[in-house]
């Protein structure tokens, strides 16, 4: 008989817990999880309390023998854990609306994981990072973390160049757009393979097979049209259509704020005027969410949560450890070390790709599909932007952020990096040890 | 004795011909230059005849036996000709004067080699390279085509990937930036060595060793408050200190399109507004120039030329035609292609690096200084909008346009891309067969 | 409902086929065959009839509704085929007699697919095979190709080089390994998982996993002693210990031929003479087979076939076959392009190694392991003869032929290369068109 | 004024530190040399006394400021020397002979640098280069290291891997080459220009250019017949003329071991029989020469030194100590730190190339010729070797050893290795703490 499960949550005060607790709970029988750790620092205590007590009375209900229990001691949780997962927010959502506003005071992308905003995140989630891996590598040496904390793509490549930590970095996207193109192509998601190329919150979908037909053409003809292609945080702006073709892929959400730059600004501009930031968006649903979660009634995870915009975040990482414990060999997108994958990328940087997954952990498959100069010049300037940012947070150097942020094309300029960085940096004082 | 050369000048009625055929007088020992044919398109039949008779009594002057002949039938001039020099201007400075503005309108930088406006500038000239190139492989396939029109980068990418021509290209830039180090170390030009990494118009001096010394260090702290670090044509600011120092690197001045755009767009703003566009200054010094030029007594070249800001055109390219014809084995900064003497980008572009010239052509040198992630991401992002500008400028392709011009910084959005081309296209519309 | 299958096999009359047979009737649910083409030469008239009477027998005795035609008509076969299936052998035994006799005359190994031997053979069945495609290109273009004929790896990559066919190459080796890998962990197929490198007949097993365990360095210790750790064709002699450790990864069978060239070499030498070659033993198997082939009583593959030497080859190739047509994104080793997936050979070579398969073809995993100096060098110098032979085998060029064996470690001098590929050339010549 | 050069020439004892006096007295004015110091071990005294008496005399007849200092205290010689220059040989003459006779008794090719014999010189130097790699880094550690010690690729690829010692490795084959270029074609060395694939003893010279004319294909088909193209040490075997040109270029001296190994052997094994091997024969030379170096009336460096084998030894050093000293630019083909030049090899390997040399080092030049297989595969697998020795040697690892040696084609089976290998071990005892 395997081995049966011990699961640390790092942040499990989070409003996504209850999805992960119904994960837990359903897939009890292919993945005996015994214990799950729910961790969380003492600012977050009333969060995990209530989302605790959710989770618990979950369990209960389902009737499965797993154990849930709240900690605020993270070396107790991480200790001899098969899987550590981390979905904490450095700062809360306060911080987050800081990302947002800072960069719009200057007329940048505010935005939580791409530009200046996602630079801020990265430079408090590192310092946070490094140390909950400091702990795995005392305490766990052999567990694997999984990363949901964004900027994912920045923090999981933190973990691979910094430490000894078995690391794979996850996001709901390439789930989310292989159902999206389930949806478009009106067939289930088990018959949806689709090959991207790229990082995190900036991978372009270069093929999609359904049913074993490669059917990309057709797909991206209709792509500009349809409809509900975007993540839930993101506007529904619609592609141009020969732009969609000479591009040869389907470019995410995320992409907006590349390829729709003044656009999305101008939105941004608008809407912070009438309902503030997407921060202040989601305080708002999560406090209603909290509202739910305090109902002792309440055993189940709340379908609103459904709406909050992570959706499927569970699913990821729920496939994730499963395809890891039972050996499985399917195949996932998460993000790993590139190691020649993405050939114009360098080695040691983190890349999002499809992998097959097992026992061993994440193998990336050969790209099938050619990486033309459109996608590569896109990929290469924001994934050199993340090295300097991953050295930025490393080591808290004023310069390297600079320069981080100038090639940054959401920032571009020397002047404007050094106004929105002085912003970040005294705004976020507390929580940026390695700039002081 | 060694064989006299054929030259060829396409564009021989350029403004810059007496600094040519003064370099081929003064060297005529090392060098020795039988006939010089100068050809022009029949719309350029003044300038040709002005600018033709004032070689001739340079020539005559001087006492050395070389033939100028003034020509509009290009095969007669390329017929074995031993090196082709192409120095033309597709649509004249009328054309870079709407390069200028037409990016401006959008409050885009408006620039003759960078930005939009070098690839108007591409689009123009690319199918008038292909064209001279298809005589040279017919009349003199041995020869070596030497490329000074810009962008040269890109067109000189042209004709690596769709000649079968010998070609090296060349800028004035290099020579010009250790002219400038030589003036910053109070030294002679012979001993400052520059390491360059980059593409035309966009590479990085990591390296200045004078005197065999390496002081990369101390000229980057000197160089962010010395003035006169720029080409004629680019405004001076000056480099934020603790940029350049992070940098590790001293940008060329085009970078102020880069890293200073708002400060640049301003200043493009402000200046057309009270003395117009570039073109249009250069227009009122080509004027002048070409009334000294007309003068029966003038025998030598004017002084003013040197105002003119092509300054070292003519050294640079002498330079070369000497080490090739000398079989020197000397080094120089040129045009070629990469086969991976720049890893991080593909082997088939263009690339502007320390060369050995020799009888056998320009022969890369193994950069020595690191290419850092702050250097790689723009030089990657910029070098794939080259790359799609060749295809667009081969193509007539619309939508690759688009593509290119999208991921041009200087440009950066579908919409944008799409406004500025139109124009560009509309206004173009008789240098522009590709596209018709 | 999906498509029913058209399956043409190119060397029909092989005593392998009744295992093919097999595979289409037990496989026939998952993978519904409806046409099997066994295609032959006139030479081979007499084996295609008495192995085409057999599947006929076998199909009617199983009540599958799959049709056997037998054809000298390759076009025919091939026209519209969904996969054709080469498992010829150009020359028959008595080629493969004088591949084993000639490099024995000069005191070099003489074996089939390794060393001269595999030269000669590859010589007369690269012109074979580059007519195949022809006939696929015309009649069949989106038809799959696997190919089974031997040199393997020479084939397929002659083919991926030389034609628009699309192709697989396999063997029976990869799986081979695996069987012994279960046997010697006392454990079943389905739970061992293992990483190779390398191409065919010359690949290393760096990495196996039992039951989601790595087990590579026990499974190393045991080998050296382990019995039946090899192909049946070749002598059965042990690893030294400490050999294996320090290579850090199992060798195949056919690795004897240059770890122990000496003692191989004796070993033939010596077995020439009291049983003749391995041809002269494999023709009299297949002659007791043949015999039993047209018992007309017989209607299922006879179990004295598993003795032929030849074990898996059927489940490699249905396994391969119901993959792709089922879509089934499950992993296998076999022979494609390489591009990068082993990063120290070229990208236009072909590879052995593991492949997610599924309707878009076979798709290369990124290796895990390391690929050591010991391995690398070896690898690279046999790729780079294989490289060399492929284009001696398409140019007919003599001096090539020199060089791709003086540099195979098997022979290794100019002039025993020579003395050995007169010989070649003077006994073959009927087969070698291209040399003529 | 320029600093004048302190000189430490470790093994100074050695019969070509005549050449190298001559050439300091001879180049006095463009580099002065204001102390040379002859370093010697114990073992070594009478040898350095002779030969340091007979520096001074030369010195003195010369009439130039050179010091020559004797003595055995290495760290007096390396303190704040400029360069060091090491010509040791450990062992002696005798532990060379044991390099030639060992691999013979197994039938395997005995040669000081290839094969099994180059190998053992390996093991016994590795140690010696690293303690004096220790001393440079502590007590000069601007020094810039030169190393003539035999194998000269595989000990540079040790202090490039293993220490921070600046350093290059030289041999006087590749200056050789271009000298029998020049006796070939009629020429001055001057007017001749190669280019070099390769790596120390093994490099490939696939252009000739004769003032500045390719003349390689008229080269290639003259040299089959030529005599006079090798070595002094190595058999004059003529190349195979068809060989030679379907190899594209003309290998050096040593390959001869690898393409005519059967040749080279019998030539051994009877050579041994008649005059004993290259080690007795040098042997017999250098005690002639020392007795011609004990005469006081000698103050030049008597002809005879020529007939050494070593000729232009002292050519290659000071060129390159020159052109460093003098920042010169001018091109040399040397040993260094691959990084690319030769892509199909790794980065951190050593390798023989064109190099620009100046005051900051060599720079290699891009390769103009291609790689084909024939060259790669050999390279690859004898870098391959030379890697693994470098590690043995290091590291005294047994079976990386066995490993280093299987795959050296002129060793190629494990048990030959093995045998080869024990004796190497067992008879250079005292030279090799490492394996102790």
């Amino acid at each position: 008989m395997k081995k049966k499960l011990k699961m640390a949550v790092i942040g499990g005060g989070s409003s996504y817990t209850p999805e992960l607790i119904e994960g837990f709970i359903n897939r009890y029988d292919e993945m005996p999880v015994e214990q799950v750790y729910l961790v969380d620092i003492e600012e977050g205590r009333e969060k995990l309390e209530i989302v605790g007590a959710l989770a618990k009375r979950m369990v209960e209900k389902a009737g499965v023998p797993i154990e849930v229990i709240l900690t605020f001691d993270r070396r107790e949780a991480i200790k001899d854990a098969d899987f550590v997962i981390t979905q904490l927010r450095v700062g809360l959502l306060e911080a987050r609306g800081r990302d947002e506003h800072i960069p719009l005071r200057y007329n940048a992308i505010g935005q939580e994981t791409t530009g200046a905003g996602g630079f801020a995140k990265a430079m408090r989630t590192i310092p946070v990072i490094l140390d909950i891996c400091k702990d795995i590598e005392e305490l766990s040496p052999d567990a694997m973390l999984l990363n949901f904390t964004n900027p994912a793509g920045i923090i999981t490549e933190t973990v691979l160049k910094h430490t000894n930590v078995k690391s794979i970095g996850l996001c709901n996207l390439p789930i989310g757009i292989r159902m999206q193109m389930a949806k478009l192509c009106d067939t289930d998601l088990d018959n949806v393979f689709i090959e991207m190329i790229g990082i995190n919150h900036l991978n372009w979908t270069t093929k999609i097979v359904v049913d074993g037909i490669d059917v990309t053409k057709e797909v991206l003809s209709k792509a500009s049209e349809a409809k509900g292609l975007t993540m839930k945080n993101i506007p529904d702006f619609g592609w141009d259509k020969e732009f969609l073709q000479a591009l040869g892929a389907l470019p995410c959400s995320y992409h907006r704020y590349f390829y729709m730059k003044d656009e999305m600004l101008a939105e941004q501009l608008e809407s912070v005027k009438t309902k503030g930031t997407r921060a202040e968006v989601v305080k708002r649903v999560e406090e209603e969410l909290f509202e739910l979660y305090k109902d002792p009634n309440l055993a189940i995870k709340p379908p609103q949560l459904q709406e909050r915009g992570g959706a499927y975040y569970s699913e990821a990482a729920l496939n994730l450890v499963s395809s890891i414990y039972n050996n499985k060999g399917d195949i996932q997108t998460v993000n790993v070390q590139n190691n020649g994958i993405i050939p114009c990328l360098p080695d040691d940087v983190s890349v999002e790709v499809n992998c097959v997954i097992d026992s061993q952990g994440a193998h990336p498959i050969q790209l099938s599909t050619e990486i033309t100069p459109q996608i590569r010049g896109l990929l290469q300037v924001v994934k050199a932007y993340e090295e300097l940012t991953v050295q930025a947070g490393v080591t808290g150097d004023y310069d390297t952020a600079v320069q981080a942020l100038t090639i940054n094309p959401l920032v571009g300029s020397v002047n404007l990096a050094k106004s929105i960085l002085d912003d970040v940096l005294a705004e976020n004082k507390k929580y940026l040890p390695q700039f002081n």
